[in-house]
């Protein structure tokens, strides 16, 4: 479906990007938030552009983006503050947890492969255990085996159930000790695709047609794959709403979610209203859904006009050119 | 629609690219073309992307990107090259033309607005007038009168017929003397929006439905503003083809005009079979394509990942999240 080589992301000549979006347990201290964040700004070339902290959960969610290295190098340093400044013998949320450090996703933007970021994950969980102690299980793309690929499954039980499952040889840490560590407790490392979030409204206000449409589309229960999917009703717009994450969208793209949705609302007599996509989405995604509705075969990257310009003005560039004024 | 102010396109915090496509009355000179070419490379900022000879116009299209000031002294540089160096006296050539410098488009392709090319336009013509005694007209978005918008009502009699024609009061030039200049002619200069090429390919290899949709959709048969169309059979595919050249894709979306292919089409028994985006097209109008096809309210350049991404490295980021891993 895509012309890129298997793997591999748009945007190649361009420099490479991978995001990174560690969860730590720690929602409530602005002192240890920022010295958290503080540790991942005085890493290198990594920056971070997003920290949102929960309290009720006492929970923080920073994005971190850059190069792979500049990556790697901020989140060792956050471990390093994180395991530091956080016990999980003295932390309460209403989010489930395992550890200082909860979980540790790379996710590849631009110009790096899934398996680039299955590599970060590998060496910085080999390095945080080593240096801290520290058991590491990785997860989704770098899990070691099926049963670990699931965060949820992984992190069942908790801080305070690790210390008994951590025996169980089917959870065997993939690094460091086969003990939890005492404040700190398990770390998962892993790489994921980005996950796009996707809501569809209907015109309808009836929320019962919403959540059938999520129960067919969703992979949970049969229907698309990478697809989660509920059925919401909005109270302000007065409307139904099919609400989604599509986990991989070269699995299943926006168009296909789109369309499931639409055929299903179809055969139920009700029409869609408008969609949005929340937060950010990638590049490739959107060109996805313009060479889908104009049924062209691919469109690749550098046929954007500004992205063939760029290349151009810093060297590397091919012929960037319109019809001209002859015609 | 989109969030800019008027007139302004997207991509505002990133450096702002003009697009200068000139074009020149010589096609068969390889040492004419290269010492023309070799002023726009000296000339400073800009850069000469594309090059496109035809020795039967004889003619050339050059094609510069770069920052408005760069590709101002490139057009500049070139003028002075190309009125040395043509004579139309001894010039002859399939393409219509008026000067040795025929014509110089400027387009706006990031961070500038129409106006900055008119701004442009007025300046180079302003200047190569003065320069070189050479009488500008300006064109399209740049026009002093409605009647000088279209090119090919300024070049009509060529440079055979303008020794009268610029004694006539609606002719009297922009810049520059009411005189031709001897060897040079005369030169169009103006802003316009980029050009896209879009063809869309019909289940049928009967021409003449193709000929009857593109009269349909096409502005000079009373359709679609902005839109060129022409009927075509493709012999490789065996296929019929409805061929359009969308000149302002802010008046008439991409989407549109596929529709109304699309929907002409319908109506006479046929459905679409692929299409294609000829050459480049700007992130904008691919934009329009994903929004119209999700029905989404408006998306901006600025909730595309990898923009966000390159403004916080370079240090002006808003923040970039995905979903996070608590889910």
């Amino acid at each position: 479906m895509t012309p890129s080589p298997p793997g591999a992301s748009p945007g190649e000549g361009r420099s490479p990007i991978v995001e990174c979006v560690p969860n730590i347990s720690e929602g409530r201290r602005p002192e240890v938030i920022a010295a958290i964040a503080g540790a991942v700004a005085r890493s290198g070339r990594a920056r971070l552009i997003d920290l949102s902290s929960d309290p009720d959960h006492n929970r923080s969610v920073l994005t971190i983006a850059g190069p792979p290295d500049g990556v790697r190098a901020a989140a060792e340093a956050l471990v390093a503050v994180a395991v530091e400044r956080i016990d999980l013998r003295r932390h309460a949320g209403s989010h489930p947890r395992m550890g200082a450090v909860d979980v540790i996703p790379f996710v590849p933007v631009r110009g790096v492969a899934m398996d680039d970021c299955v590599r970060l994950a590998r060496q910085v969980g080999a390095a945080i255990a080593a240096r801290h102690a520290l058991p590491v299980y990785l997860y989704e793309a770098a899990a070691s085996a099926p049963h670990r690929r699931n965060l949820a499954e992984i992190r069942r039980g908790e801080f305070e159930g690790f210390a008994e499952k951590i025996r169980d040889p089917r959870w065997t840490p993939d690094f460091g000790p086969d003990r939890v560590h005492p404040s700190a407790g398990c770390t998962a490392v892993g790489a994921r695709p980005f996950l796009i979030a996707f809501n569809v409204d209907l015109r309808t206000s009836d929320v019962e047609i919403a959540k059938a449409i999520a129960r067919v589309v969703r992979e949970s229960s049969g229907g698309l794959p990478c697809v989660k999917a509920l059925g919401l009703f909005l109270e302000d717009r007065g409307r139904a709403q099919v609400s989604m994450n599509l986990t991989d969208y070269r699995t299943t793209s926006i168009p296909r979610a789109f369309e499931a949705v639409r055929d299903e609302a179809a055969r139920r007599g009700v029409e869609v209203a408008t969609s949005e996509l929340v937060g950010l989405v990638p590049e490739e995604a959107v060109l996805q859904v313009a060479a889908h509705a104009l049924r062209l075969e691919s469109l690749d990257p550098s046929r954007i006009l500004e992205h063939r310009i760029d290349e151009a003005l810093r060297g590397d560039g091919r012929p960037a050119a319109d019809g001209g004024d002859g015609r």
